[in-house]
């Protein structure tokens, strides 16, 4: 749910007042990266084509708490500690797992509502190994990582007996939001995928958990973050309908820069020559590939001129932050304008 | 120097006698990865092109022991026990940062001379802060990383205040042994370098420093192991002499694996076809640009076969751990006689 603090004394505040037909309409979609449920009704009223990125993270850390693989294994937890928070939590539920599944369907269907019937694009669980092992009941379930940022994350969890039945309730989670609440508009996306045979043992997961791709419409999108992903572009569009460029570890990754490091603040650069390189080759990819392709990582709202640079590549859609999302359409606007008179092929 | 362990029991051996006749002539150039000194003069009697990496880490680990920038600020020190056992370790040195270079251009000498005339291209220092804070005295001088493998190293530390000074202690090591000592076999690589402005910069401190690129014949090799120095090949040409591929981090960045992971070991495959893409990709652009390409990751040594891919892509040269050089060689020569009755270009 939602939170507030309290500050002392008297904050300063500029009400702007948006008249939404100043807004100007653009061809590139644009998306919203949400990730506090809470917030969802709050940015419904901007003219956004839906949700490029609603991260599932928020919901699991602060409505449910509590690790997938602990609430699975309740029974034979040997914390003591630990096993009585979750059954408080949990009271009330017979089937533990049942817990996590109600909670996170609920969470998203706020989102998956507030913009219904455009695209939500739900990212699968994409925390780092010490991130889970924060979570009440996770630390027996989560390897110590020396590297977490380059470890066990993302997809490779997904079909690992260390996460598999955890990865189980997430995707009946979405089954549920889908099929049970009726948001068909739910779109799942995979994040950290390394290589094509992940893709497979991945897809083939989800289709044990009765997410087929293409049953019931349901479509499958990649992050596109590893550099792998964008060099074998072509072979990654046969698994998936679209990619959304993350481009906070693309950055990190083609330049080798943990993106969290702030001894290394100066070194990270999504406008770095070859990290720009990497964006305008995926999109060129993808479009001959007949795939979507977005973006969703941070550079557009930091940047708001690098929205420009999307837009002369040809993307489909570009995700930020609500905070930026009306810079990002007027930059977008400018864009597509400036493409349009300099004769080059028609937007859409 | 060199290391022993008893052990108990008596170990089975084998002795292979070689025949040196049987060993083939190859055009690509086939070098020897050492760290070692003490192993340089086992190891001398193999027709190799020269070393194509030798690595400093371990003369500053095993001869050396003390973090460089403890001996620069050696009055300043605060620890009692480190500053104490340094102070017995430097006994003689009135300058503390001598005690350094000396040892270091010691250990180096030995491996320049076992191979002198070829070149020997020499990597300076490529710790990880948790490996350099693990010396004497370097706790004080290493901030603490959640991803050290992406962190703060190779070129990022040569011109951070940092290590600013200890890297000038390394270069005074490589003047001692080109200039004092006439090793002008010695070539200089610089590794993990993530951009072309941190090339700029190095460089810079280098010539600083008394290295200047082209001055008495010195040689400046960078590695290749970061998927910007692929991307951005042809810029990266114009400031060093050569490429080396570091086919270990190069694998990691591109697939984002940690490549030390044992929960990932099955995902770290430097026969990826987005890896053997930047390999391939690399060696036609360092040709292209008039650069020298070579390899002295680990992939040709724990894959022969691997060296087939690399004759056929037109490498300059291959550098791998000694036990492995005759296979190397023979699979280097297979590949090159198949290429000739191929018809391709031809060698050399």
């Amino acid at each position: 749910g939602d939170e507030a603090s309290i500050y002392e004394g008297r904050a300063d505040y500029e009400v702007q007042t948006l008249d939404m037909e100043d807004i100007p309409a653009t061809k590139t979609k644009v998306m919203l990266n949400l990730a506090n449920p809470g917030a969802a009704f709050r940015w419904w009223q901007l003219p956004a084509d839906g949700v490029g990125l609603a991260r599932m993270e928020f919901v699991i850390s602060n409505a449910i708490r509590i690790h997938p693989m602990a609430l699975v294994n309740f029974d034979s937890l040997t914390d003591p500690s630990a096993k009585a928070e979750i059954a408080e939590l949990t009271a009330g539920y017979a089937d533990k797992s049942a817990y996590f599944v109600d909670k996170l369907a609920e969470g998203l269907a706020r989102i998956a509502a507030a913009f219904y019937p455009q695209p939500v694009i739900v990212r699968m669980s994409d925390f780092k190994t010490n991130e889970y092992a924060g979570l009440l009941g996770g630390a027996a379930f989560e390897p110590t990582e020396e590297n977490p940022m380059i470890g066990f994350r993302g997809a490779s969890r997904y079909y690992s007996p260390r996460y598999r039945d955890g990865f189980a309730l997430e995707c009946k989670a979405i089954r549920k939001l889908r099929n049970e609440l009726g948001f068909k508009n739910v779109v799942v996306m995979i994040p950290f995928c390394r290589s094509v045979a992940e893709a497979e043992k991945v897809l083939g997961v989800m289709a044990e958990n009765g997410l087929k791709r293409g049953e019931s419409a349901l479509q499958v999108f990649v992050m596109c973050e590893i550099p792998s992903n964008v060099i074998l572009a072509k072979q990654f569009a046969q698994h998936f309908d679209g990619f959304s460029i993350g481009s906070n570890d693309l950055t990190q990754l083609t330049l080798g820069v943990d993106r969290d490091s702030g001894e290394l603040a100066d070194l990270f650069d999504e406008q770095d020559d070859a990290v720009k390189w990497m964006i305008r080759s995926v999109i060129g990819e993808a479009k001959a590939a007949g795939a979507k392709i977005g973006i969703c990582g941070q550079a557009p709202s930091d940047h708001p001129e690098f929205a420009k640079f999307l837009v002369e590549c040809g993307i489909d859609s570009i995700s930020v932050t609500p905070d930026s999302f009306i810079a990002v359409k007027q930059n977008v606007s400018e864009a597509e304008n400036a493409k349009g008179a300099a004769g080059g092929a028609p937007l859409g």
